[in-house]
């Protein structure tokens, strides 16, 4: 896969590209991935890239033409995909939310362009014209596009056939199966008198994958019930939860009794 | 605020720590921000952070016994924090979800402690004896709690006070009020065919200010409409999406009737 990334600020891709399994993916060729600073599509000598908004207020915005001019060039520098259009990713607060489904789409193209912006944010115009998507990674706000683009390209080359290697799968990661994966342990068996459950430690298969997905379950009750509304869940999950809701209701009652 | 973050690739952070938001305010002494390698507390020749799984399957997993020891160092390095407990912060794809309101919370605390993962993880003892708040940056796997701990710092210090500085003040970014931002538009008036709104190029900022929340609730109402069932709305407001839920089904009819 090919990435575009532009920014104004490319230093700040370096630490990720030097880090382990993207700089494996593109030693072994499966990814180019290119950064490109907007700036140096500016004309003028001062090489401005933002201006004050219309209609007033704090912040500046980033100029339609300059980052235009950048993006289509970067799109010309190399052949356009084969079938489907290129994703013009831009990284904002306004987009829908960045998920597990989006990358694993998303790591199906053979190039992907990120635009990050900076300050207020870039002229509407821009996306208007140019962008196929716009992706916010989470509800809460950052200072430029930069890290949410990082955030993308791990979570999206993680799926690409190769890049993980014999580091492990993707398939069996948290929200892979709609629930967040159960806890871990290694050695020792006994650390400051916390002891690694029993099942882990004996030999029965089915029985470890059983505790790690009713383990994975309870996780998802206690931190993300949210998840539940549309994960796929079994009969036998469903009693789980119904076990989970019983512990909790118990334990309200017990705390209420000592205090009362 | 001093951020402490335990990593086993400080060298990712370089990158933001000599980005601009971040490397004025570690100039302005608003903020101390330290990295430390875990595997500076083995003891091994080797230097092993990691172990196989209890109870088999790929992927290893970091040892309870280096990460603990490498975390209370951190912790004993600096005064505890007044009053409250001091947050270790677990960046866990089991974790709650990270949002602004999570953002505000932290920056409060003089000081922040995160713990990053890599591998399948770190041996759940670790949570269980010394983590205070595990969380998850969104609904996507990523390689290593690197990524998210840049982005929890990113998202947290700009609520410092004087951390943003000139470039503007936090309070009235997406999210902050419950509903995304409205377009940004500056010079030229006119690019490639599409105008910049009168009302923006007018001076009447009240009819501004009316423009901007119009267009922050449709573009709620477009890319992220389950933020509408929390967020506080107007009679106005009301008035507005059922005018946009109408607008959707007159689009929906004509197409309909296009195809027909």
């Amino acid at each position: 896969m090919r990435i575009d990334v532009l920014t104004l600020f490319p230093s700040m891709f370096e630490g990720q590209m030097t880090e382990g399994m993207l700089w494996k993916a593109r030693d072994r060729g499966l990814i180019d991935m290119r950064t490109h600073n907007i700036r140096d599509w500016t004309t003028d000598p001062h090489r401005t890239v933002d201006d004050t908004p219309y209609g007033g207020g704090g912040g500046m915005i980033m100029k339609p033409d300059i980052v235009a001019r950048a993006l289509e060039a970067v799109l010309n520098d190399a052949p356009a995909q084969t079938g489907s259009r290129t994703p013009v990713l831009l990284m904002t607060p306004q987009g829908r939310l960045f998920n597990h489904q989006i990358a694993v789409e998303l790591s199906a193209h053979e190039r992907m362009v990120i635009l990050c912006g900076r300050y207020e944010g870039i002229d509407d115009r821009v996306r208007e014209l140019l962008v196929t998507d716009e992706i916010s990674i989470g509800d809460y706000v950052l200072t430029g596009g930069e890290l949410p683009a990082m955030v993308i390209i791990d979570a999206v080359i993680r799926h690409i056939p190769g890049v993980l290697g014999a580091e492990g799968a993707a398939g069996r990661d948290s929200h892979a199966e709609g629930i967040l994966e159960g806890a871990h342990y290694t050695r020792p068996a006994e650390f400051r008198g916390l002891v690694v459950p029993d099942v882990l430690q004996g030999g029965d298969h089915a029985a470890v994958e059983r505790w790690r997905h009713e383990d994975g379950l309870r996780r998802t009750w206690r931190n993300r019930p949210e998840l539940l509304r549309t994960a796929p869940l079994s009969d036998a999950d469903r009693r789980l939860l119904a076990k989970f809701a019983r512990e909790d209701a118990a334990r309200a009652r017990s705390n209420r009794d000592k205090r009362g």
